[in-house]
């Protein structure tokens, strides 16, 4: 097994870092790295802002509800962006409307993605760490306010990023019956059944974040989310079209 | 500059593949990379349905109007997937409706996402060459039927895998100063003034699937993808919604 599967294999999410700043040669290998991330058509449709002040960086742990995302060396915010193309093809004399349609949404979402998994390999391959922060969409209006997006961008994720200063355990995760099918979806009878190892494991799994408390079994989490939701967050894509795009659905 | 990160930065699409087999061994390492990746609040809303069925593939293929995608020695089909939190749930007498709130769905779409680059940074960690594969998205609808899809599921991109059986040129990338931003998104005046250099580097690479013809400009790229959409993927959302997600927009 080579060294970047057995990094992949030992991945964990690292959420307390050194006081440490990355140094700037690192840094740019790391946003080459995204830079040459797979893209959908090639258009390159993302984008990342890198946060470096301090007052933006407490805005933005406030929406994420998580103190430590200010303290983080590095914060990277991925975000679709199709700003850029629109004002290409305007330049070019070509006033199109379909820059702002949902399949260069979802293609540019995708992009946003791939290139943030590209930069977190890229960052553990160097003994860095990184916690992603899906949080960042709490509030996701603000967010584009705070940031300064223009129309046809949106946030995607946010990354932080720096040299580990805790080593938590691996998180036991789904069995893989559970996730990889093959030529169709496979439907259990009886999930919690298939869960049960899973679920005692998960159980056994100390999370660093609750100091030492055991946490509940996978089954148990599901539940406490589904009967959680954010209301906000749900009301997602009204915010999307705020910034431009056409979501094109019927009955309206 | 580790391995890993010289892998990155020479990252190619490959889309011819040799007539061999990927040993299970090491497509077992790539799926056991896949769920191992960072999920969002730990629900590991995504699955992959693998995909070895012949007729199956060329009916794919058709989707993707890709001739070549039948032939990848893995095909791979990255879906969001609540179902199954949902069915944990409900098996643990929760029927809270929020299993089908958009938030879940985007967290689920970019578990789906950072999945298909883990897999693709493994696969390139062991000389495999990969291609991603939006074009699945062309018929969503479709596409679901074919992989039987139960509610709260969606695909989200496709992903060949294989053993290289050609050598493209590394395809020039947009300038980092258009893309990494410091706190807040930079507008530029004159974008084409920009991309001076970078359209005419695009225009001396070779894309292999045009045999030796030299491509357009990457401004040209950006209007010819504009005059030309997609308007059944872009009525996406509608199809995302028949299979169960409430869109939760405003006006109807």
């Amino acid at each position: 097994m080579n060294e970047m599967i057995k990094k992949q294999l030992a991945h964990r999410t690292i959420r307390e870092f050194k006081d440490e700043r990355i140094p700037e040669e690192m840094f740019s290998l790391l946003m080459e790295a995204g830079r040459r991330t797979a893209s959908s058509t090639g258009m390159q449709a993302s984008s990342i802002i890198r946060v470096t002040d301090k007052e933006l960086r407490r805005e933005i742990a406030l929406i994420c509800n998580q103190e430590y995302v200010q303290r983080a060396p590095e914060l990277l915010i991925f975000i679709v962006d199709l700003y850029r193309n629109k004002k290409i093809a305007n330049e070019k004399q070509c006033f199109e409307t379909s820059a702002s349609d949902m399949d260069r949404f979802f293609s540019g979402f995708t992009d946003a993605c791939i290139m943030a998994q590209n930069i977190v390999n890229a960052a553990e391959s160097m003994e860095l760490g990184s916690v992603y922060l899906g949080s960042v969409l709490n509030d996701s209006e603000k967010l584009c306010k705070l940031l300064k997006l223009p129309e046809l961008t949106f946030p995607v994720v946010g990354l932080g990023i720096g040299y580990p200063n805790q080593n938590p355990q691996i998180k036991p995760k789904i069995d893989m019956e559970l996730r990889v099918f093959e030529n169709e979806y496979k439907i259990f009878d009886n999930y919690l059944k298939e869960l049960k190892d899973y679920d005692e494991e998960m159980h056994t799994y100390y999370d660093l974040r609750e100091a030492n408390k055991r946490v509940d079994t996978f089954s148990d989490q599901v539940v406490t989310r589904m009967k959680n939701p954010n209301p906000k967050r749900a009301r997602m894509l009204n915010n999307i079209e705020e910034q431009g795009f056409d979501l094109n659905v019927d009955g309206r």
